[in-house]
């Protein structure tokens, strides 16, 4: 199986109004609710092309029952999340039917105790053992340690086990360290993480500062990759308009699965994509359209260089 | 006892966020939640001032699972909601830390079917008849007829238990019809149903539409009141600053336990007017504070007329 923690699991909420205006009183029209956090998203979308995850990380309170009892209606999804004494938090996306704009309010997450850090540590490692794969996703909730992600990579790394890091700032910046075998920022993370706005040279530095290979996701321009094995640039074929809520989560899934199934670097970066792609255009946020992935898939244009080591 | 029904229970959630921007990204600095609706909140502080209560109404879903966890762990309050099929609503006031002010989205509550609003009108027959009285409150629920109300206090009439009233719009004007003991309009609520923004006149003419006594909120102005025994307006001794939720229902309260204790209508405006003034200067949205209305109680003033008949 493959292996996704969110540390920092969600129950993503959004709300339809006519036009949000700040000091009014909104009757909200629409309630959709689904479990989310990166790693969750990104479980979601393994298991929709084929594969068996395990989700773990945090659940706590109230919200964590609804996420729990969400995840248990996914096939393929196997729920290892562990127990915290605080509440996993809500995720408030409000949609302004006039404008299509979203407002996005985020509660911060549980604390989570030493003890709580170290049952999880624990229930990580035997996980580790039957995964093919692990994905380290998102933010981190109050309470755990910013090195939170180096340790986990180490761990997984003793364990021989590929690990791919998602995150942002000081908790990316450790965990690369650490050496992963895969980091996916995007622009921002990247330039934040080598203080380089430039792509090409950003992700050349973030693989000498630790990171087996770096797949920069780059918005409707698609994806830069710099690997042991060499460098590409990975498009979509047509600028896709939509929402891009999620669409990283999917192009994570689809590295991922790629290098389960012992793809060539050009066509995980290919299946990266058009999943992002079809992330975007779907018409609920962060599901993907099989569709137009499936359309999609064979007119990405991969271009670049192969090592010469 | 004394019975208050909430047809749209809610789970009251409060975001304070440092600035709200439309179309930005919050992250929520505290969160708090509360079961409400404002029969829930007329329950809190009836049992605070030393009433037994029970509390009706729908509950549903995870959120209504989280506000039954919370009643219970209200000393003096007894849960009797019905459960239904859709879930309890969430209310989200979001606080701005720089200007203080809040912005308000409202879940519409659940689809109440038709089989579930019978169960609920025999859980209300049966509870009558213990007793002392009974208030209606707030907004209906999709599903539930508009002329509830109007079945509800027919009901209670039968029984011979005193109701009261606090609702807006046509369940008002329908709910007026049925000859309510007390109604409790706030002066645009007054204004709906008589078509007159003059606040002596229109508690006449709602009295004349059929509501045995009509006690007009109007803000820090306090309450007007037209009874059968007489007309009075009852005025706090300071202007009090501070958040006006659940002010209304705090005067609810005031009204209801002056009423089950026989007290004479003057003071029972000066209990609701007091108890009003204590919740807008509480640091807590909707509780009351007990020292600011017991020094305000003797000093609320209450003039008017006794009735000649």
């Amino acid at each position: 199986m493959i292996l996704t923690v969110t540390l920092n699991t969600a129950l993503d909420i959004t709300y339809r109004v006519r036009s949000l205006r700040p000091h009014a009183s909104h009757r909200v029209s629409e309630v959709t609710e689904r479990p989310g956090g990166k790693g969750v998203n990104v479980a979601r979308v393994l298991a929709a092309l084929g594969h068996q995850v395990t989700v773990t990380g945090f659940t706590g309170g109230a919200t964590g029952r609804v996420v729990q009892e969400r995840l248990a209606a996914v096939p393929g999804v196997v729920d290892a999340l562990v127990p915290v004494s605080g509440a996993t938090r809500r995720t408030i996306a409000v949609v302004d039917e006039q404008t299509g704009d979203t407002t996005q309010l985020n509660e911060p997450g549980p604390m989570v105790t030493p003890a709580e850090w170290s049952a999880f540590q624990e229930a990580y490692e035997d996980l580790l053992p039957s995964a093919s794969a692990v994905a380290l996703c998102g933010s981190l909730p109050p309470g755990v340690p910013v090195g939170a992600y180096a340790v986990l990579v180490r761990t997984a790394r003793a364990a021989g086990v590929p690990v791919l890091l998602d995150t942002s700032g000081e908790a990316l910046r450790r965990g690369v360290a650490a050496r992963p075998d895969i980091i996916k920022p995007n622009a921002d993370e990247l330039a934040e993480l080598t203080g380089s706005h430039e792509p090409l040279r950003a992700t050349q530095d973030a693989r000498r500062r630790g990171a087996g290979a770096v797949v920069a996701s780059l918005g409707p321009e698609g994806l830069l990759a710099a690997t042991r094995e060499g460098r590409w640039r990975a498009t979509p074929p047509t600028s896709v308009r939509g929402n891009p809520t999620g669409a990283g989560d999917s192009a994570v899934a689809g590295l991922l699965s790629g290098l389960v199934e012992h793809l060539p670097w050009p066509d995980r970066l290919a299946r990266a994509v058009a999943l992002s792609a079809a992330t975007v255009s779907a018409p609920v946020a962060g599901e993907f359209e099989r569709g137009v992935y499936e359309e999609l898939l064979g007119r990405v244009t991969v271009s670049g260089e192969v090592s010469a080591a």
